[in-house]
């Protein structure tokens, strides 16, 4: 195909729908993991809600409690750069005194707020589009193939159904016998094994895995440079781990559920490869795990409805937490 | 209280605080209605979210489905102007080509997504924050002090616990042998009592009640410019006789829940006031609603955890519907 | 005229037509001040930029020399709160290592740059629409009726000419012996005619008038806070009694031009109506009048270009001086 | 260097600073062109600003005309794929009819306006950051050592130096006989020479360049999407040689200065490297020369003082055509 001579043909209208169609240029991709789910899959473990797996997560709720594992969000959280947010409420058509009565009949007033924010802030849900190795993808997507930059061609957290599921929380502060485990405290597979049989925990397929460290209730408000700065968390052995268990998603109460530093040996964020990129499991970040900690909750009932924005890479979110 | 010297006598760090702490002019609100839940209640009518409800309303889902109540949003989806939406896919660190290889020591790659958007985009849970009746908002909070240009200083939706209740849907449409309503028809609640009454549905205490038009399947897609600019809706005192009704949420298939224009007599709007204002009622706006409708759901279990953005007046949500 | 039947009888559409082409409710203007340059009039002073004093401005250029008067902004620079700016350099279909080769024909990379900003930051010019007294602006125009939320309908420095004129700087900090002024260190129009005299330097119609504090340049990096909280400047007699002399323009070395805190008996920020609003004379904030300062020049070709943005209420600006 | 180890060593903090600090990997850069103004220069043939070439171009001026060669800007104003603009007029502290006399001891009202724009919509200027080929600029500057997410590290606009330059036209449409070029006509060296010779101008070292061509004129207004669709403007031969003219800057009265679709044998935009990245020469795009064209200027005296945002790739300008 002779482009050039292509582009002569053609306007700029031409040459921005090729543009942002994205290309197809080859590339070696032998090392992908298709998905289990099919080659057109894009929602992975989201596969995984089933009316059954629904109707026995309803049975986790014994007590009638509901807690959102969502944090409060503001411009003041910290952010992984360059990430950031800034709020504005606004009151267009009362500006300088002016009354609305002749607009609309009568008193009416009101406020609107309006936001510039990256949506991998506070809690969030990692998508498939996040992050890949070598610009591979969940189910060997391909960069160049779906990312458009006004929004995600496939793999967009829209496209996430509600998740339903039985929720887990390991313990792990009170299995270390801490309030909350140290900056980079690297957490394997072997010490989720071990603190799940202590906690009498079982992993089923379908599950919401959270890992509770201490750290965000140790350190955010405290020490918000230092909670960013590093974080306890999983092992590139312990996320592939876990996501062999099956589960819709891997949570924890950091901002990055794996150690960083990374333990000797690991690659930094390669968790993240293991759980999106080859198994198709969601990530769950900065997770408001306290009260079931304190509270010796270990199952519950997880519902998530992240707001549906096209395209998006991320979302913030507040899962609820029920038992 | 002398101004002039105080601000003689101050920096602009000082002035800022003052008016950034928003003033407190004495004026007459004799109109206002208090609370029932106190005179310090920021969250109304979630007051009625309790353990035995949220046992309750656990019973109706018998099959195990769920379902997002929120719309896919877009920059191309019709907002009340002056809304909108831009979001942008980027990849800091990875320009021209540049590899993330020298800095994570993998090929790691990644996507993240900005955007700049007003919350109250598509589906949205209305705050007790967004309308009010000359500047006087819900449990007589007046907008000089509440109101702060970078987030409410109360009433704020990252407040609103999670919302876990029994959901009814009345099925406006088929009542009144449609597909879907006119663009101002009004529903009185004389509509809602008999569609109500032919369609099996009580209301309870702590429901949420939706109203199912059929207005957004019917001209969302095809007609989006119509969409708005007109809606089937509450009459005044439809949404008083709702919000009578003591649910913790109205909400509706449109993007205002009131007909527009509104009914002879009615003021437009106003049913916001008797909902959000007197009421302490939440509103839920462009709810999807049509799969419940053509599947002859009535009763369903209501969960939703927005997400928790500080001070804002309200959320682009996806609240979750199971049964 | 009936409000609500017309609203019944209209839909959105007409709503928002109503409501952004602004109200007129009626209102007491007795004390606003007609423009000499005509009822329509929305330049002001700007109207004294004429074919005679350009060419006179251009014979102040002896050695040829050029240089900036707007200061470099970044997301670092102290803003009058609520203001904020915040910049990404972004690079469209080159995600991922993506090349455009196949869309463009050869291996072109680029970057684009967006933002979000506040124009009231750094260096800039205060347009006619920015500070009014009880509603109302320039040549007696109410807010009511010429703002709109997504720009000005009239006034907005898009409007403003290129202003072409006799530059004159104060050297005020000379006059008192100091490197700088002091915090709420006030101008009187004596300060400024005793140093005006000292100087050598008259007044005329159609200059732009800057005064040069040394408050930038003492503060702005090493006390960033300190620049922000407080600043040297005209007394609410000296604003009127320099937009007597006729001026295009009125500018200083400081966020505000004004004292803050005011002197005694002054209102905060009141020179800006004295300039703005009774007298159309532009206000210039933070020029950058160091140099000038430091090599004794006293007089100067001004020629400013703002980025033409439709309906905005004030511009970051970068005017040329020239000598 | 093991990265991998490094990593272990460090905080997400030490990971941003080299995240963000650009890394350094090698690369082949044989082809690219060293600055004649030495391997530091970051601002090209801005360096031709000279005090002679200044005194000379006043002298341009004989009737004191001023003009601007910025068109106005707003949101509709069609824009290169995904660029886009927002504004809001805002009211901090009134909203819901507060008065800030509380605040402020008097009756002070006011509006700000904060926007969300990209830099490269309208009238603009190019800089040395925008364009490349291969990921390597203007100076051999490398992308991956220069380009910071958050601003460029080198080569932003903020660097440029006040522009004041003789200013020359040519009038390309007169020179064909028509009132505006087709969309993707081409123009030669060939053809800017003979128009130059009809039009009596000769071009010398320091030179502004602008063609009019009429396309703006005759389009942006009643066939916006063309307009953006399509342009005349130079074949890559035509900019390499006008490159070679070492004006300071070349510019025409289109959105991109260059044919599109380009002419047989071309590369769409190539033009962009021949002048930014090869010869250090600016560009500057959409320029109002309808006036120039229509009165007959050939010859004016330029002068650019551009927004000093830190970092920029491009920025929206208005330079001043005074003759």
């Amino acid at each position: 195909m002779n482009t050039v001579n292509q582009l002569r043909a053609m306007t700029v209208g031409g040459l921005i729908t090729i543009l942002f169609a994205t290309g197809a240029l080859a590339d070696d991709h032998s090392g992908c993991v298709p998905s289990k789910w099919g080659p057109d899959d894009q929602i992975g473990a989201a596969n995984l809600v089933t009316p059954e797996r629904t109707l026995q997560a309803l049975k986790l709720v014994k007590q009638g409690v509901s807690h959102p594992l969502g944090i409060v969000v503001d411009p003041n959280t910290p952010t992984f750069p360059p990430r950031s947010m800034s709020l504005q409420v606004v009151t267009p058509g009362q500006h300088n005194g002016r009354s609305l009565a002749g607009d609309y009949g009568w008193n009416l007033t009101y406020n609107d707020d309006l936001a510039q924010l990256w949506f991998g802030i506070g809690s969030q849900l990692d998508g498939f589009g996040h992050l890949g190795e070598g610009g591979m993808y969940y189910n060997c997507n391909d960069a160049r193939d779906f990312v458009n930059f006004s929004g995600l061609n496939k793999l967009g957290t829209h496209n996430v159904p509600p998740i339903v599921a039985r929720g887990v929380v390991i313990d792990m502060a009170r299995h270390k016998g801490v309030d909350a485990l140290a900056g980079g405290q690297a957490i394997s597979s072997a010490d989720i094994r071990a603190a799940a049989a202590a906690q009498g925990i079982e992993f089923r397929e379908g599950d919401v895995i959270l890992i509770h460290t201490g750290w965000t209730d140790a350190k955010l408000e405290s020490a918000p440079d230092e909670w960013l700065s590093t974080e306890p968390g999983l092992t590139n052995e312990a996320a592939a781990w876990l996501g062999d268990q099956n589960p819709i998603a891997v949570g924890a109460d950091t901002w990055g559920v794996e150690a960083v530093p990374p333990a000797e040996g690991d690659k930094v964020f390669y968790g993240h490869v293991e759980l999106l990129g080859k198994r198709g499991v969601y990530i769950l970040e900065t997770m408001n795990t306290g009260r079931l900690a304190r509270e010796g909750v270990r199952e519950f009932l997880f519902v998530l409805g992240q707001a549906r924005i096209r395209g998006t890479v991320q979302m913030i979110v507040n899962p609820v937490a029920m038992w």
